[in-house]
């Protein structure tokens, strides 16, 4: 059997209060739950402060080995966010205001008596040839540009951005995985769980150490594309477990 | 006045699950805020799966610019803890059992009544030369080898682990940092803010919207390592609120 191959995403946080730890990132949780759900492989994640020539360096880097790139952070209207001036020198294009985007906040603004203040139209800014991607939420947009996804870092504002965008990404077939509750410690199933590991192509199995009321148990995760061969090495981990315990 | 140049450090977070969404890290924000406390600038977070080449090319990129490492999960006892041979390979040394490593486990199974397994033993395994950190909750140690720190993914191990290494890190000067209420939203004053952050060196001025009760407010976080430049960054916010409200 041919599976089509998985669309790879990399993520891209950005921001100097996630480094310093004044902020707990919520996103990239969130997104690795989505990529799941769209049967999409997020490979890596990387995390850098707001700092033009770090932003282009690990772009570049994500863009030319992952199908898609979303990047959390720095789009809004204060001087420490440069995401699109970095996204415009990453891909070497000028970066200017977004007709449409300016046509967006300007009206958004004007309804509610506020003034389109110059740093307001900062969050019109992208690349060249940029698309928008809607906020449903406060309306300054997001913007894709080739495989990059340029989105908020507010939670809530990046979440329902990746709503719109996930909607026109090409999902893959989704990895379902089983849980299986192992009363014993890792210690104990290494052995034979590496055995049921090792024969078995297009299954990934994954051990986790769980502590509580002063012993050591184990969740198995076995994860795959494939139904029928999760289902039997499912059979092959409780079996394992039965023969131990 | 010439400051002491801050160490840098970075964080490599191995594992799977992490990237799948099935577990949400909890130690990026922890080290995150030790960093800080112990004046050390975290530069660069990165996220890669139990896949020993992406271990082994993030590693060397980070131990070759930063001048500390951390790294959490991937190594307990089971097959998919593969991160002390990836370490290894990045330093292109032998891995091997750890003698005294050996021992301590050794002595927390017999007494405890439990099998030294060989899967067990598998959490003994360091590259030549590496020294132990000490685990104080479930005994397998940590490793250094030059400037890689290699840790648990559990958290209140990696944190356990975390609390002993840092002692032996050269601190710096910790960063202050003072939070600014702020009634206006971030488009109301990001020009004036501008201004004061690009008319003072040593001083990082970062914004953060907060939306509550149908408006938006601002949070401004101003960092320093010298105080006197925090006063004086704090006083010409605090008088840009003033004059603008």
């Amino acid at each position: 059997m041919t599976e089509p191959v998985p669309s790879t995403a990399a993520m891209l946080a950005i921001g100097d209060e996630i480094l310093s730890g004044r902020t707990k990132d919520r996103n990239i949780g969130h997104f690795a739950e989505v990529m799941t759900l769209a049967g999409i492989d997020l490979a890596e994640v990387r995390i850098v402060p707001d700092d033009a020539a770090r932003i282009v360096e690990a772009l570049n880097a994500l863009r030319a080995r992952y199908d898609i790139v979303v990047t959390s952070g720095g789009i809004g209207p204060t001087h420490d966010d440069i995401t699109a001036d970095a996204v415009g020198a990453a891909f070497g294009l000028p970066v200017g205001e977004h007709e449409e985007a300016v046509e967006r906040l300007r009206s958004y603004y004007e309804g509610r008596d506020l003034p389109f203040t110059d740093a307001r139209r900062r969050m019109t800014r992208t690349p060249q040839g940029a698309s928008l991607i809607d906020n449903p939420v406060s309306t300054a947009p997001g913007f894709s540009i080739g495989n990059v996804h340029v989105m908020a870092g507010v939670p809530h504002v990046f979440q329902a951005m990746l709503e719109n965008l996930v909607k026109s990404l090409p999902h893959g077939i989704p990895i379902e995985s089983r849980a299986v509750a192992c009363p014993l410690g890792e210690g104990d199933i290494g052995g034979p769980l590496a055995e049921i590991a090792r024969a078995r192509d297009g299954v990934s199995i994954g051990s986790y150490p769980r502590f509580a009321e002063g012993r050591y148990t184990t969740e198995i995760i076995i994860r795959s594309r494939d139904r029928a061969k999760l289902d039997e090495a499912e059979q092959a981990v409780r079996a394992m477990i039965d023969a131990l315990s």
